[in-house]
């Protein structure tokens, strides 16, 4: 019996995810959006995925969302619970629609390309007391992401309040900054973020992200001032351990102590969407079973194979991750 | 050769038609937009297939839209112009999206569905300020519905505008009324098109349509209530000529002297959405040609030729139309 | 708020379905599958189907079945938990493979082939000592079929224990005979389903199936026997109702004290397979909510709407079901 | 064991087919060719759907064209001795090219429509001398159709000079007049034909032909004529048999001494392309093992089951045949 | 507003390119021609690829071509007016087919190949009394290519007259040598394009052709007679400028003072045809806007780009070729 | 005229290739098993490859399998005959299933991933008493590999009976050992090669597999061992020669007398399955037609041509091994 399925045997959920999950629709592999008539809707939600992610290494997760209560809104959380994952929590409204983006893959040197269509969407409408506050208490950890308070200045409070209510609810906090330019000015994201930030206990972040966050500019030799920023933004926040992506060059975390690493992999990128998330999934199961060296080691091990993977959710098979940390390199199994 | 190749040689634009074009995507025939994750994107826009259907008859026509400098914006444009439709009128903004809406299509008796997300369009917010009146003004028809009004606010005041200075320019006004009941109530649509129907010299509308105008009840007989309705219609409005669509039963006209009729015909429907435009698009045709009664005999045979194409637009062989109305029946041609 | 997304916020198990779930292989309409290289999976399972009709129509329900560890018991899993249902008390084992069946959809008069390939599937070892008999024990109602019976000796053990032990904890019994002649002859049908149908509460059979447990010849005239042979059923078994579904001709069923029937409705069939499974999710919702002419009337408009729908399981929207039963026939809704 | 299956054990050769094989190009159900760019490949043959409707009903045939040595020419051949037709015999050229149409497929009213590009293939530069004849003269029938002396002056002497020499050699010769209307006018068609029916031992033709080649007006009540025309044709080429189809009123043969005749089936449509084929592959087939009466009818149980295939080619189930012979009328097996 | 929608209000036409456009037939990538049966329509034109990537860049273009009145026909202009360019002075005849040919895309070592059917082509009949010279003489550039000469023996008389009234008119010139090996031989191709060269005021040519042209054996180290070879063209045809394309190593230009060079960009190849055609718009396009070394830039960038789109056609975004001559290397923008 | 279509012309079988063929049902490119609902059915048979890839070089060669007769059965049969190879010695029979298996592409580091569902297969009942021992005789050679020994009890016993008795009818021997780790352990594999390696005349082996015959651990530095092995793999089992294939460094054979070896190729890589079973075959074309270091030039051409075809069979043309082996590097071809 390969590990994948274990999952489905364990109740109680230890992590719960917030935030908006969209559908995405791209034409295929290289196609234009201009030109191409057939598309594929695929699931886009930066939470969700994390929560799809901890399913599939065995945490049970749940997800909270607000939809309309339509066929598209249904279509969303059919995605997400056909992994595992509760939505039972999910708010249904008869108000706003579903946001939607479009992507263009792209070829390099021809970037890939996003057309957000997400304005007045029914999770830019979320508020704190939407929330059932019973079932986010009954949970370990409630992981959040910096899209929520861009979505709309109803969500920028929302955010800030259901950090709070979580904490003092018991729960624990991870948060991604997830830093999306394309829906606000670097001093309206840290002016929110500043607000929210101080509530984490794991609060994650691309090397990229943390420069705008620390309103740094971006240098040629960055790899030099990666700990440094890494130390500034656990001063700053004082989380129980902040974690710095880096691409291919895998990841770093500090928690006060110590400095630990994780070294990134080569591999065949199918869709680099969402990989981002897979390493959150990766780093709560690791840092939950094991500490923060496992955190690191199972979130690089998560975001290589999500690459791998044409959808944006991490359906990464258990096996797989523990092959590839075990160092084994099959390339066929027959 | 065969006729559909003649109008390439035109040069003239004749007919100038004016709305909204929006994307529509649906999943495959009989698939679920719950379940399906394959969709298909439609040129979806009630003028620009009257100016299509016009151009597949051998008339040169233009269309005019408000869309986002954008791949989305683009590709509605391509779709149009690709028919040789004149689309160098077209307003481009910064502002706006392009309107969608989702189609599922059902299987009876399950119905067709549509969602629409067409809020926030850049359709919405056209002004007849925005247009190039010299382009309009050369043309001999301006042809509108009664979906534009019922876009938004601006709309509802830009269509009575445009369609007052388009008579003053030496325009004819073609207009079909073409009531969309998730767009606005049977009151406000009523309001809206009072004041924009007695610039029309042709108006058109289904049987059910030219009830809601009328404020009427939907009757079991209301085959015995046509010509009342349409003589109705033809005083208040007092056209040059007021066409009533029956679906199957055929078509009725009347222009203060004579009652004109065209049969309907038997088919296999393959998409029923657009027939009406198809509809307009071979009236216009037959009445710019050759009068009434060729009108409604093109525009029954368009109607019935676009519901076995699974596009929205009447992308019609002429041969075709030609040898219904000749009452030529070949199943194959080899 | 369309009235399918309601299931989301009710929590407790109300009806238990179990049974064996296979992978269907198909490929598209019409094709062969001995010169098709394409196939589309579907999700084959009668018992899985009542449980997702179920959930579409706002009863929580679970399933129960055996599996293999492996990437298509997942699949089967997951195709069926997207909607809702629960199968946290799924068994996974790491003998046995998953069932699988080929279908080719013919055209008239070519008839749907099947072709069976489900010797050895992990769900034909299923014991009554692998199930979790808390989570059963708290459930309203089981739902058995014919086909477990069929699959392998010790299913045939299995089933009779099953029923049993459910009765015993209190749970009712809801048993579909579905007859599969490619499994087993008559008589040893009769033999094994003698055994477990005086356990049933309610007792389902189509005519043919019903006469086949009767030992009868089928009939030209058989409208004439279907109320005798009900009352026969009902009386050797006992059940609270039996109830027989007669196709287009529609369903009636027997409680001892009243004959109820429901009317069938035209339709445009698009696949017939889980129709049945259908019926039986609309008599459970009706039976339970509002009575047994209830039962037989959503049992009808869901099996109707099922057949208009491509997959095998009855991914209904609930507000089609309402409007069919209130008699209104809309055929585009825009 | 599906008697389908039969066909692999036997291994000499009873009836060779020579005709010209091209490839069909074909968008989707309904689409249009100038709209659509998914074209899939078919295989476009009349003699060669006649061989393989012979294997699969159980008699090894061989197929005989001319085709250029390319992938094309490849293609053709793979897709005809997939199905068991011996091929070895086919005659490959460096000169000429693969014959191309394309076909869109239509919905009433809109009709079926060919675009023929076979000009200048290889299959049109066929002479009598490219032939093995040791391969012909070792078969019993050889098969022709109207089209072969249609395609080129070249093949229009060849036809004649292969008929002749045919016979001489022992063959039987079974001839479908299969006229094409966009490939020759009717008198040229008359003379061509006047020279090579007289070769005949089986002549077949549609109702429609058979008024061609006999110089008649098409008739409305055209019943009446079947049987005088089929004299008629039988009088003036004195083959064994004349064999006229009449769509789905059935066929009818004379032998001299009697009329048969068989009926037609209801059917769901999915292909009429190659309908004509089938027929012969039955006809043939009946007449070589039971005589005339089983001729027509395993021809239009061969038809009727042809036209629910997406193929030209007659990929039929032999148990399929027997079903509908035998009158079993069964939808779903399982 | 996106750089690419600025086009659709430009109006005069400055370019027209003339020469043949065919369809072409493709499996998906790696898939054969003998093995799969969906192929996809592609447009297959050089010069219309010219035209639809000047419309690109913002200048408004015509496209001339020859073409029979039929589906075909008219589905290669819809393929080329789509994008803008105006095809109103296409001719029209009764006569010929559509050219048509076959691509494997084939991987290395597997190469990609070709099958041409495009004998007897409509294009291959083109006279210059076929053309409306007004259009012709309205534009400031006349494009053409050197597979026109190469199609029939009329064609090769068309194309010297055409170059010669063209000039006469006051239009200029640019040509494309674009030798075509399966089309006619070296020195047919120099003899013909000896008489059509002196033409020209922009001549470009690969590599590869420059040394048929001049007769030179292809050498190992052929970077070393670049410019030698360029300025022996530049001498021999006196055109303003000459341009030698070098596949990855960029391009250099004289004209008759300074060689100008441009370098050639990583990439990511999806589809090489059509990437000499996009290097001439983008000549053209900066060229006509800023002179020769922004000729010679925006061809690299174009042509860089056009391999990374699965078309034939250089559906390039005007934002990617700007940002790529900037130097900024996006991969992901969100 | 290519090559490839040469061997339509020869008649006599020179080599027989027998075992089992599977379908093998796989998800598109880079897509999971679990999510994706769409599969290709490919033909999955080691031997039938190298029967097809002989017919590719042009030597006619039979397959010999055992078969259920139903439509998987046909379509296994027909998808091997469509190229060319006799399967007319084919064995049906009523009982058994054809075998399956379930690919996944993966992408790296995602491995390649295989479900077999091959238990209980016709193939596995297959004795030597079923075999036609005529048709076995009159050929040249027998191609057996190390799969059939595998699948039973009963295959173990008949492929060593097979192999015996094939010499004894004056047949020669060519032995792939195949190993296949989920079919049986390295000793049982052992122990019952060590019976019928001693009837080999080729014996043919990857290095990984002899490794395991010679029950050696893989070690760093293989490359040293591999002509020491295969030494020891000629003088343990005398087969006329031994041929050891070494991935990417190219293969390399001993006779006795002397080492023979062939370098690999770059290669983009499409599909690996079948690469081994394209090395026989042209292994066996170059060693019947001109001796060891040819069979070793062919067989790396074709494996390497082998893994840029999506098909598991050598669908190769010879053209392409031929301007391999010549070191013509073409990328296009026009």
């Amino acid at each position: 019996m390969e590990k994948g399925c274990k999952n489905a045997v364990e109740n109680a959920i230890r992590v719960v995810c917030l935030g908006e999950t969209m559908l995405m629709f791209a034409p295929p592999r290289y196609e234009l959006i201009e030109r191409c008539d057939q598309f594929t809707a695929y699931s886009g939600g930066s939470e969700s995925n994390v929560a799809i992610g901890l399913e599939r290494l065995g945490i049970h997760a749940g997800w909270i969302g607000k939809l309309p209560g339509n066929a598209l809104g249904r279509k969303v959380v059919n995605g997400i619970r056909a992994f595992g994952v509760d939505t039972s929590a999910c708010i249904w409204t008869e108000h706003g629609r579903v946001g939607i983006f479009f992507v263009e893959w792209g070829a390099h040197p021809r970037p890939l390309k996003t057309i957000y269509d997400r304005a007045g969407s029914a999770a830019s409408t979320l508020e704190a007391g939407d929330l059932d506050w019973d079932y986010i208490g009954r949970a370990e950890w409630l992981h959040l992401s910096g899209i929520t308070p861009a979505l709309s200045e109803t969500c920028r409070q929302s955010t800030v309040q259901i950090a709070a209510r979580a904490r003092a609810a018991g729960c624990k906090l991870a948060f991604d900054l997830n830093y999306r330019s394309l829906l606000w000015p670097p001093d309206e994201a840290r002016r929110a973020l500043g607000r929210i930030l101080p509530y984490a206990n794991l609060l994650i972040a691309t090397e990229m992200d943390a420069m705008m966050l620390l309103a740094q500019k971006v240098d040629q030799d960055r790899s030099s001032q990666r700990e440094k920023n890494l130390e500034t933004l656990f001063n700053t926040f004082s989380p129980d351990a902040a974690i710095l992506t880096c691409g291919a060059d895998g990841s770093v975390a500090y928690d006060g102590e110590q400095m630990v690493r994780a070294r990134g992999y080569d591999l065949q990128v199918v869709n680099r969407l969402g990989a981002g998330d897979a390493f959150d999934a990766g780093l709560l199961y690791g840092y939950l079973t094991s500490g923060l060296q496992a955190g690191l080691d199972y979130g690089m091990a998560m975001a290589t194979l999500k690459m791998t993977i044409p959808q944006n959710t991490p359906l990464i098979d258990r096996t797989d991750v523990e092959r590839l940390l075990a160092g084994q390199g099959l390339d066929i199994v027959r």
